[in-house]
């Protein structure tokens, strides 16, 4: 049903209107990134440069010889209305408009201008993106927006109504190992709006989980329709701007959305199975989850890594999350025990390796006979990397490697979701700073999911959890 | 009250019975800190090595020819009885031990022992500090058992039952920009117990914020009379281990502590004005908001530097913090547009600096201009470095700067709670996190309150302003 949009996402070429020298400028990144890496005629447009990056730039869209697809819009606003024609009369298919300062500005002007747009659009038969907005990510065709992007693709489709909401998305969510099919940011959502966008991702095959950023609704009962569709298809998650009276005025001045009321969406997304996701760290966190972890239905949990205090703590956050801290069976106990009567019969979930100093076992090896056992059904390892007192840096990478290959053997024997937390503490100690890092850099290149903090971590599996239960009772 | 106890803090000289060659043993580096920071006599006992870090051991406290005040225990537990009758025989004041594997073991041996320990230095006069425990940081006097804590001191007092829970307090504080006093790690409370401490850091002068983390009472009645004296003198923060069925559990395995029930303690802060952290993160935030922020009473919340769909989520996320995003007043609203009538009109609270690419209003005039207004009690501003595109790296310190310059003049010239926030994203591109690491060290060291996210920023703000209507309601 969503995929009557694929050629916009599909075009063979592409223009810049108000492509620019200056390095700073939407206009020259854009232009230069697809210049690079798509594989189509690009052609920049310019009045008053005779190049941009060496290639010869056109006054007008008109002027171009060959067919053009897809045009992206940096030029100023007033402008906005001519480009409309001109690409028209050059059968665009589709116009992206960086180009802002419409309805979200509050006045009437702008408001107007957008129905002008729109109409001489519709009468010429080609679709509007924005205006407002970054635009289209779409790094297996060589398109971004972001200087940084990768062009490493992936299975995770956003659709975003804040450009900056999108780029975050795609930077951070890229450190942490995310990879995409298509990033949209559609702004103010003219024409082409948050439901045909979700459509299209349900039925895109390079599209295997759905998120989102919201702020109003253009089309309430289509939009309906569009997320139960994606909802039946394939995992939804989607942050909602706007929940409270501040940032429902605030979403106005921004994409001249109308949030509509919160209690609605909450009750909306627990009946069609979208995850409703209430911060960035939430978004991000559930994504990794469904990307990076097995399905899973048990909420019984085994945490490791975690000394003392600490362990207490974890306890106390993993339940409250939702999860349940397994004590541990009278087998494994016997086990434990069998292999050394102290340590076994004073280790608990979680596991505080701290007290095992001395012991015939390790603490990978307790949380490994722990976690085997059929009736946990998750782990949450704490793992951090540690430098040796005498300055050799030699000792970190060491551990931390052996860490890894622990939790590598975890996650693989057990099929079970497993996820690693590795602090964001920045240490004043810089080798610690780098071995934190390069730990992290090596679990996320490894394909773990990795979170910042337990709660954090906890809320992810609960979340896939309850995703997984709901799919159970739908199918 | 709680001063009888400053002799404890205050030994003239320190022994290690158990001080160690290896460098990653606590007895060799807790011994390696006195030696090299400590003004009072230090003496390391040991009963095979004949010298540690180039200074003669003693076989037993006995032994060494001077007064000992103060005796840290590094020994085994088998030799802990030994020890506190030879450190009565020697007239030791405090016995600090390290030493673990008592009744947190579940073990009736491990607790038999603990009540020989306590009778034997009970008779002779001597206080126990432990077991199970980190101990003292004094860095005023050179005590400390972490190798990267540091030596400059502050105001900030904190005791905890979790050694490494005291740890991260000191690190991760540190790296934050808290100076501590005094940090008392007090493990098991065989003999000093919380009550103890928190009289003490009540009376202690060089003590103006005290914060913890516990996990279990030893003595109700007397607790909770010493945390009602202590939250009549300073504020008092606390965060509680043990909240939830399995935090309770890991609790007792942890340190014995027997948890009370949840409501209580809820109830109890409540009443006595006690601010109730609910994780790490909001003890550490919470602390840094009273000793960076001055005192304020009000909810009414300017934020800056959230662009567009950050802009948002920041309003739902203050706004779901209790705190209240005030619409722009009247007056303010008149003088933006007699400077910018365009933008004047448009902008909102938040302060959204990304609409105001030509204005002639920067961002940071608008800001200072809204935040002069007396409707306003705080302010959240969230920064960033940029890093140039082409490459140079100097475009990002002198960017900082710019930030900083401008939102050191909105702190110091409003007299209102200023929180910056700083995201910990880790990015990929290895300028940007450089660039932000500097940032933020840079906001640290010029005294402002940092947090990662605009929620902790938002949260903090309203501990303060909860904590300061306390003090206003019961002065």
């Amino acid at each position: 049903m969503g995929l009557e949009l694929d050629y916009i996402f599909h075009p063979r070429s592409i223009a810049v209107a108000g492509a620019s020298e200056s390095p700073e400028k939407f206009g020259h990144t854009y232009f230069k990134n697809i210049l690079e890496n798509f594989s189509g005629n690009v052609y920049p447009i310019n009045a008053r440069a005779t190049e941009i990056l060496g290639v010869p730039t056109y006054k007008s869209v008109r002027d171009i010889p060959g067919d053009v697809d897809y045009v992206v819009s940096a030029v100023p606003n007033r402008d906005a209305i001519d480009l409309v024609n001109d690409c028209v009369s050059k059968g665009v298919k589709a116009l992206h408009f960086f180009t802002a300062r419409f309805s979200e500005s509050g006045s009437e002007e702008g408001a107007q201008m957008e129905r002008d747009m729109l109409s001489r659009a519709r009468a010429g038969g080609m679709r509007i993106l924005g205006p407002n907005c970054m635009g289209l990510y779409y790094p297996k065709e060589g398109i971004a927006w972001g200087r940084d992007f990768p062009w490493e693709h992936g299975s995770v489709g956003i659709i975003s109504q804040s450009g900056g909401n999108a780029g975050e998305i795609i930077s951070v969510g890229a450190s942490r190992g995310l990879r995409f099919s298509k990033v949209i940011s559609y702004g103010n959502a003219l024409d082409l709006n948050e439901a045909d966008l979700i459509e299209y991702l349900a039925d895109d095959p390079e599209t295997e989980i759905i998120g989102g950023y919201i702020e109003g609704v253009r089309d309430g009962p289509r939009f309906v329709k569009a997320l139960r569709y994606a909802s039946s298809r394939k995992p939804v998650v989607f942050l909602k701007g706007g929940r409270t009276q501040s940032g429902t005025s605030m979403a106005s001045s921004h994409t001249g959305a109308l949030a509509g009321a919160q209690e609605v969406w909450d009750a909306m997304c627990r009946q069609m199975g979208v995850i409703n996701a209430f911060s960035m760290e939430e978004l991000l966190d559930t994504i990794i989850a469904l990307t990076r972890m097995p399905p899973a239905t048990g909420t019984n949990l085994l945490v490791g890594g975690g000394t003392g205090g600490k362990g207490v703590m974890s306890a106390d956050e993993c339940e409250e999350e939702g999860l349940y801290l397994l004590p541990i069976p009278g087998e494994v106990r016997d086990e434990l025990i069998s292999n050394d009567p102290f340590f076994g019969a004073w280790v608990t979930n979680p596991v505080d390796g701290s007290i095992m100093g001395g012991s015939k076992l390790t603490p990978h090896e307790v949380i490994t006979l722990i976690a085997k056992n059929p009736s946990y059904d998750a782990v949450i390892n704490g793992i951090s990397p540690s430098v040796s007192t005498n300055g050799s840096a030699s000792a970190a990478p060491t551990r931390a490697a052996r860490m890894l290959e622990h939790t590598a053997d975890l996650a693989n024997n057990q099929g079970k979701p497993v996820a690693l937390v590795i602090a964001d503490f920045t240490s004043e100690n810089q080798r610690l700073l780098e071995a934190t890092l390069e730990l992290r850099r090596q679990c996320v290149k490894d394909g773990f999911a990795v979170f910042p903090t337990i709660s954090r971590a906890a809320r992810a599996i609960k979340r896939l959890v309850d995703y997984y239960r709901w799919r159970e009772e739908t199918d």
